[in-house]
């Protein structure tokens, strides 16, 4: 008798990113299709009675809790680039994480990765400086806790050589260039809105680690994660829809950090 | 042979309450006078890169980390009294406690206690609501942290209800009525500027648990720690002075919290 | 010949609640029901570029621009009560409707009133100094702007005692008690829902100065203008039924400001 | 009998950079020191009071009142570069521009030019996307306000094109290279600190264009503004004695703008 291994994939998305009397993300809706959450931390979006909401109901779903870390800006939630300077980046990381663990705790659960927000994720992906003060903010928690990026990143390259975990993801709404970067947004074709078509790129992705660039080449995209969105209703049908494709192709739904 | 009771006493101070480019306290001279430091946590004042220093300097002399929760406004520094629901303060207060926390254990040390800052702490001593809330967020923490207040507040009755620790504190510089309550700061003689008398009365409540009320009487006033203040130049050297004239009267300095 | 006096009434409702990324109201369908605006400035909702393009619309559409002077206090939506002391709320309001003027005066109109949001409308109602503060903000404007609000409140007493002109205002879907206050929110059958008894009550108030009262006895309440709300679909679709209602018996709908 | 030209020049110091309980410029004695008061308009630093204050003091002295205006970023006041979309950040000039003028008026003056603070400053000084957002935003409050700024930056262009008056200052206390910038910061010798070879740089800019650069040649630098700093004691005396330095030399203090 022969064990196949199965394939394995994590869907990750947004959640809790209002603030206050205002709402955006679908959390409950949300929380029901994604492995694993990427949790606002006050400073972009988020406040405290919706961090605490949202580690209770993603604890009792077994949904992976993450620290989504942003810039300070909630009037441009996090949207903006800004120059801010690595010793406040790190710490305001490392608040932002420190804040998160204590809901997570108390819904018996614990912060287990780290994904930058919006600007700061673009940034810190391109940008060395801003890419290591995240993972100095990482390193000062005293968590050991695996960085969720794009393969190839500069957050990547900075949190492996502070000895962090990485964790890489990709996008099935997205178009790849053939040689397995991303088409930037401004582009034609950039953004797959076909909900067929996303939901066979998430099975190639996670099944075969293949997609099809936008020029029509297979690229090889290795990923432990697909990132859905869920800031608009048709976005949380769409990642409904993936999460039914994926395990209609036999494909294990998995948190990829316990 | 026998053994004296050498009497105890700590001083607490509110430390780290700049905001990015504004500075208030001295935080570098107070940390080699007081014992315990209420730390601000970011949403009256104090920000991450702030809470981080605090916390080193704090734990390398030995001083006791103390989260100064408050109410979220920066505008006001938290002098102003606001009907924030209980869920959102109990929220807010542990989100403020965890951040502090992070920065504490990367500094070698640990939050030890809560203590509430400027008009959370007066409405928490007399609103059994706020004061609730306060406590439920400490209780949503998971850490059994010892509550810094005013003794017989509605602060302490919530703390002592749910089980954590209280410790009361003291006002050298205030007046006290005959029957041990702080005289109102608007009435005449409520705030005592003679440096002299304000060590007089420090030793006072520190040895003998006695002080000389407002209208002569001597009252009695129970309190493990003093609270001495550090937002202008000329309350740093009143602390210093404190301190000196505590352990001329041999009475030992130590947290009361560890 | 004779000139029969037509019932005029003004339909004011609070407009671009929503903050950077985060919306609340239906701005745009909103404008094409009331007369009046109350467009938040920035303090407790209401950014820069949506202030603009409300006065745009608002402009266009002849509806008459107020200012909805809040708390500073985003993360609670001006809705929590605050202490702030009087002269800071005066300048605060005078600062909030010298922002919006800039946009109103861009759009090829003015500011025209003031009313304020929230906990701030209600502690004013109440409070003397609150009062009086928000009354002496708009003062300091130089601009003679009416005040909009509860007949008998003590922001009418205050603004009428400054010289402003005061603008009287009702709710067709609250219950009144027989001595024509407002039955509080708490209470059983404060808020009526049912669309056409809102209408009728609405009718009631514009033509005849009149409603039944929650005993059921008929109450006088005078007002110049009708408050419908905005921040829920199904709240639009009440204020465009009122606002039908209001045409069918022939009611004029004029804002009350120039 | 012959008319002799007076050299004129202008003192222009950011005020009013505190915020709530926390002060930074000294405001009070620079309102005796400069003839153009660069006020912080509450998105980088300043608050509703302190507005009001520095109009009042600065109407009074007869200084003339300009709109500091900068990011939205309290907690990096202002210093750190961002990438604010061009509609939000002419929207948000001209907020800020309008919420000055209110206090302004009440004082008897008006806002009479405009100045960017901070990170501001510098990208739109190079940036055109971000100066013709900022000049947008002057356009939009319909007021013809002259912009101060480097002679020969974007900002200026800006300004140009759209109409705008602009104004040139100059940096005693900064070198130049021998073309005419400004040695940056971060370079040896880039601020000079020598009070006398201030006041000296100081009158030679105001009297005869001229100054030596880092080099050692003499460059032309025309300016009808000198910016001097103020949020350190020792700035403020600097200030003095440059204003002292200048009215020795006969040259006439005036602000550029009435």
């Amino acid at each position: 008798m022969t064990t196949i291994d199965r394939a394995l994939i994590d869907l990750n998305a947004d959640l809790g990113e209002g603030f206050g009397h205002w709402r955006l993300t679908d959390d409950e809706a949300l929380l029901s299709v994604v492995t694993s959450a990427n949790v606002a931390c006050g400073l972009h979006a988020g406040d405290a009675v919706t961090m605490r909401r949202v580690c209770e109901v993603a604890a009792e779903r077994g949904v992976a809790i993450g620290a989504h870390v942003g810039y300070r800006d909630l009037a441009g939630f996090g949207r903006r680039a800004m120059d801010v300077p690595p010793d406040e980046l790190a710490a305001e990381t490392a608040y932002q994480i420190g804040a998160l663990e204590v809901f997570a705790r108390a819904a018996g659960s614990r912060v287990s990765y780290v994904k930058p927000h919006g600007a700061l994720y673009n940034r810190a992906a391109r940008d060395p400086e801003q890419a290591g003060a995240v993972v100095a903010g990482v390193v000062l928690t005293g968590m050991p806790l695996p960085v969720l990026g794009l393969p190839g990143s500069q957050l990547h390259e900075a949190a492996g050589a502070a000895g962090l975990p990485v964790v890489a993801e990709a996008f099935a709404d997205r178009a790849y260039t053939p040689d397995g970067t991303l088409l930037p947004r401004g582009r034609e074709g950039a953004v797959i809105t076909d909900p067929e078509l996303v939901v066979r790129r998430s099975v190639g992705i996670a099944r075969d680690g293949r997609v099809t660039s936008a020029e029509g080449t297979t690229v090889a995209v290795r990923a432990r994660s697909l990132c859905v969105h869920g800031d608009t209703p048709g976005a949380t049908d769409l990642a409904r829809h993936v999460r039914a494709g994926l395990a209609a192709a036999g494909i294990g739904l998995e948190p990829f950090a316990r």
